[in-house]
């Protein structure tokens, strides 16, 4: 049973992490992957996206995939990503926790990333509201709504607080369980992210959980982590190993490392309820699997430290 | 002539960075180091220490470095570590900017650091401020005192602020002229660092410049740097291209590196006065000397954000 946590993780690296890969990983590994992150006591394991095979081939075993973590239920939630209503059918009948829904701050990164205006994104996101809402109420999954590219976009550089506010609010109005503020390729500075994150709290108010969705492209992933505690968030997406990057961006690093953000966070004297010496076993089953320059961490390059273990 | 700073970077790689390399990086390439660093915009330099070169070989030719680096002097500081007298007289001979002292808050980190007690070392730092104000006042360098592991210890662990009050009050009773807080190890998360430095800045007022010296071991390193900015801090060690280790961890990171400090600072709207693109080009000058673990660095693995730059 989950012990009382400060801070709560969702671990986005078999979603976000294995998208960028050109090569599949097995069914039976990601299944893996996701029974030990589970095992260390990650609350939320988001372990795909609902789009199609031919546009992302990582994905083409969603369904096996959302079938084999369902039996963690009780331990942990499951969540994948869609970016309309037909994956959000998909991920209905698979019976997924969490449907997380995403649309860009920036008008060109959603252009991009999903053919379609913010506008037009925005009338899926109603769409799928319904399609959530027909489920019935014992079974009915949470829905998250996410913000890409909300703390800036490497099409469009700057993105401006009224173009996240934007979206942020409909989400409210439409009625998104939850919102995620993500910073897509890593631009993000800890004032910004700060003044982000005030200004959408103040705009939607108290009632909507928020959490950030953070990339460590340019060094300031914990930096922005640590931004982010301030202002009050204390729901965070982060990957195992730092698994991700950015397609803009060859050699970059990907999400937030889980390993890293427990660290900080155990540091600071906040719970998360994690196992960090069972999560960091992780490295062994991806390391066959992931090219070693996606396999990131500075626990795993410097260890746990064990003096301060001793006297803690 | 120097633009306004907001913030004081000074560039430690020639000396913290190299001391932990096996082999000698020649002269001449350390001179091009300190060359392309002060060509960049760097307001000081701290380009090695006076130790015996039995202890650090690889400052063997510390006094050829800094003749050299004095012909920078107008445009840039030159400062040299040494933690005893003998040391300090050397740098006085050389004609140094900057005499950086160091005494470790940690009792056990000063024994295996130097070989003396915290109270003999601070005996030592008093003997040094006399031999400093001995100097003429028109050619008298600056005396800065550094506390080491004030914010951990990978031999103790946890350093409590009592220890690095300790030496902050000596330090400025016997007349340092800066005090740099230096997190060694790495141990440092952003709650303590504003911690310490408040409870510093307290003690010894607000007469005496206080730096951060900043590790990168566990990740923490800007979301250090950014909560020093909180609580009021504008001056910084940093290294580029992250040079720098820890002996008890193999593999850890350095230093926090110089590019990724200036890039974040800069986001932020603090100007540093430094050409980020032609400190960037260090990287070549290092590549052919030191071991590509040792090259670290965001921007150098993502590069400069082409978007912000067109959008700012």
């Amino acid at each position: 049973m989950p012990n009382r946590r400060d801070v709560f993780i969702c671990e986005t690296g078999p979603r976000d992490g294995l998208q960028i890969l050109d090569t599949f990983v097995p069914t039976e590994v990601k299944c893996r992957l996701i029974d030990a992150i589970v095992e260390a006591g990650l609350p939320e394991v988001e372990v795909g996206s609902f789009v199609p095979a031919k546009v992302v081939p990582q994905f083409a075993d969603i369904d096996a995939i959302v079938a084999h973590a369902q039996r963690h239920r009780g331990r942990t939630i499951v969540s994948a990503l869609t970016p309309n209503l037909k994956g959000a059918e998909n991920a209905l009948k698979a019976g997924v926790d969490v449907v997380n829904f995403v649309i860009s701050a920036s008008e060109a990164h959603n252009q991009a990333n999903v053919r379609r205006t913010v506008s037009e994104q925005l009338d899926g996101f109603r769409a799928v509201r319904a399609a959530v809402d027909a489920v019935s109420a014992d079974k009915r999954p949470h829905l998250l709504g996410a913000i890409s590219t909300s703390f800036g976009c490497s099409i469009a550089g700057r993105v401006s607080e009224k173009e996240v506010l934007r979206v942020a609010t409909a989400y409210a109005e439409i009625g998104a369980d939850e919102i995620a503020l993500a910073d897509t390729v890593g631009y993000g500075t800890p004032p910004l992210i700060k003044a982000i994150v005030s200004a959408v709290r103040r705009e939607i108010g108290n009632r909507i959980p928020l959490r950030l969705h953070l990339h460590d492209t340019l060094g300031l992933g914990l930096a922005n982590a640590a931004a982010g505690l301030e202002v009050g968030i204390r729901r965070f997406d982060a990957a195992v190993s730092g698994l991700g990057g950015c397609p803009f961006a060859p050699g970059a690093r990907g999400n937030i490392v889980t390993e890293d953000l427990i660290f900080m966070l155990e540091e600071m004297g906040l719970k998360t309820g994690i196992d960090l010496e069972k999560l960091m076993a992780t490295r062994a089953i991806l390391v066959p699997h992931v090219a070693a320059h996606y396999l990131t961490g500075h626990l795993h390059e410097a260890g746990i430290p064990k003096a301060l273990r001793k006297s803690a």
